[in-house]
């Protein structure tokens, strides 16, 4: 085995280092870590660091082995140890790991009580930049937008439809997804259920009525709601209405500060 | 030149024929055949043809070389010919093409009139099995739909959404897809638009209202009005509603007959 | 409550029953049975069922509430029992489940025997129609294919791919998906890992090499396996061989019988 | 018509600007200008403004409007003046358009000389911010990576496959997407065409293996020569290789400067 040559870790004379480089597009089980103790999902993960100069390749293979020998389910703690850790196997100042997978609450019907599972796209993500650690984590969430326009100019109905409002943030201190999922679904028309009974079904239709928001109403009332949470240092939140009556989106964001 | 082996045209021993094969996947510019002439367009062609036991393999450039080279708009007419000629290039008794591309639509807003774009998948499709050709074509009509049951049950309002409806469909004389999105549109609690001005979204919002459907509705009454005309003699009719009240779908299908 | 219409059980004078109604895209954690007992994943659920000509509406809460009720690892057996309680929650004599989801293998790498983790996707479907049950299984197996014209053709070299076998097959008794991915993976040019160290990818380049398979000829050797296998009444077998030199695909399909 | 509410004028009293609301995902024909007069494609169109504090919304068809009677090929100049158009019916300082859409070239195979099309998505932005206008343009070409360790290590063969090789730039000077296809096509391990005879199977397998590249040295050369022309003041250039020997990318990245 010994004469296999080893090409990734010859010298490179080029004097060109490398931002990012390592793998993605791994599909792999893992668990999220929750306040229960872990909540199994499927994710994709990619990983990836800085490369000096002088050196002509990375070793791809080690990323593979440090995720599917890590253990833990992943939260804000345990990606900051997995972060670091990479660092120290791929021999790198600077890099980044994406955990991508839903995650799954159970809600209940806000008048049956029926209980059911919702599922959300998360992404949580460390990197190390200068020395510096720092985590983000981005959350979709789907809900109900009905036009306010609509509303008023209508005689009757209103035309409303599916919406993903994204949320992007930096904390200073963890703010768990489930904390995100509440404070957004607050701000929507109506929020969303796998099941609904028929007293169910129209207590969310009144609900949305009530509450007619535009596409800026969502991301104003949700950046309020970021704002007022001094653990927040950062944040993005956009709204993608898939709109009911086009065969287009209407789109907003805030980017804050 | 004449020195470098055919390796596909050698003989196989293994005593099974192949049903299909061909390539998938090439995307390239072509034109829809319409009435006023033609229509460009981005499509995804597939083309693949049987392949006799004793024969190891295709000719795989022989399908781009076709395609490319073909410079008729595609409709039913035309896409019989590109399908006979692919057989007499690929020496083969059977075989298959799918055009799958956008089509476009100029529409006028219902009050103000005011004109804009609407997009409609659709695949046309065109086989010969056991000597005898047959094309099909799928349409997928955007459209949207309004919950009965929600505005029955609610003191005001009704949860509504963007739904796909898909018709696939043979028929024995041309049945041209703007005809089939017509037919498809009337039967949706309302038809999208590119761009409305107020007027129009209180009309559509009001029409929607005034037209409630479940997906069950929906996949009926396109099914009545495509048995009404005699030249489709087999249809499947889909509908998926992306729910505004969940984050699944509802679906129903047609079969016919 | 009581006062609510329930609008979807009233009759329905359009003269014509629905081949299938409910739902589909719900995204749910659930486990897969193995013979170890089961593995976590995330699925992608469809359910419907066949709706009679006098019924308006089908029941599409039930659909949801059975599903997250049910907390047996999805296997044949299950399914079998999952797709009946269907039938009798919903009243309905037919219809059907798909359940898709990654599934998970632990390999060894061929030299190394370093263990890492490969995912493939699988759907399992639970059918009764007229009475009668049956299930398929369809599973997608990534692998290297190597051109044998490329091969033959070149002073050195040949151009490789990463290819999708799939292969859709009823069974008369239980074939798991681990057995049809062994069963493929032994007919590609290669099989593919999460991990492999240097002496690995040494064995898997010289192995494809040793192994060129035409798209034909993957499809071809993949169905004399499952021919060989008396438990497999039908099958499709298809590969999908994302081309290295082109940018589309080469493609072919064997349908049994 | 008059008394037809006018929701979105109204003010806005939660002193929150955002930053861009408009559409998104707008699919439409259209001509990307090209040395030779334009080339007809289907792009998916987004575009959005800055709304100030104090208004409730944005009027989301003018922006529809805008970009369905604007009658020019797409390119550097015409999208500055679509940008600058759209913020004056906006009324609007800041917003950006961004063109996605696929670009075709016709290419001669390296020895038969034989043309075949190939495909490319591009996409061109235009963005004002605080008065200042700039574009960027973004080029994925797919081409294909033969891994110098593999070919190192092993005694005959190498794997191979299909990877996208994304530039996205900003320019001080018009820099068209053929001359960037150009340059990074001459930087992968071999250049993809729609069409190959036998000759140029041996030539761009033999050509390939003759040019064995990392991940990593595909975007130190691309680097490399981007860094060459004066016109580029910034660039990105990813590479994703999606490995023949294994289920998941292999990724690369340089942000430059």
């Amino acid at each position: 085995m010994n004469a296999i040559a080893d090409v990734q870790s010859s010298a490179d004379t080029r004097n060109q280092p490398i931002s990012r480089v390592g793998i993605r597009g791994l599909r792999m089980p893992l668990m999220w870590h929750t306040a229960g103790g872990g909540q199994a999902t499927v994710a994709e993960v990619a990983m990836s660091v800085y490369l000096p100069a002088h050196q002509k390749g990375t070793h791809m293979s080690r990323f593979v082995a440090l995720i599917e020998s890590f253990d833990k389910p992943i939260g804000y703690d345990t990606l900051s140890l997995l972060t670091h850790t990479m660092l120290k196997d791929l021999d790198a100042h600077s890099g980044e790991i994406h955990i991508h997978a839903p995650f799954f609450r159970t809600k209940s019907a806000p008048v049956s009580g029926i209980k059911s599972l919702m599922d959300y796209d998360i992404e949580l993500s460390g990197e190390v930049e200068n020395g510096k650690y720092c985590h983000s984590l981005k959350v979709v969430v789907p809900a109900t937008s009905l036009c306010p326009c609509s509303k008023e100019i209508s005689d009757y109905g209103a035309h409303n439809q599916r919406s993903h409002i994204t949320v992007t943030l930096h904390c200073n201190s963890a703010v768990e997804p489930e904390e995100v999922i509440d404070l957004v679904e607050k701000q929507a028309s109506c929020q969303l259920y796998g099941l609904l009974k028929r007293p169910d079904e129209k207590f969310v239709t009144e609900y949305a009525y009530d509450n007619p928001k535009f596409v800026e109403d969502i991301v104003r009332d949700v950046a309020a709601a970021l704002k007022a949470d001094s653990r927040i240092c950062q944040f993005i939140v956009e709204s993608e209405n898939f709109e009911s009556i086009h065969n287009h989106s209407a789109y907003a964001k805030i980017v804050y500060p």
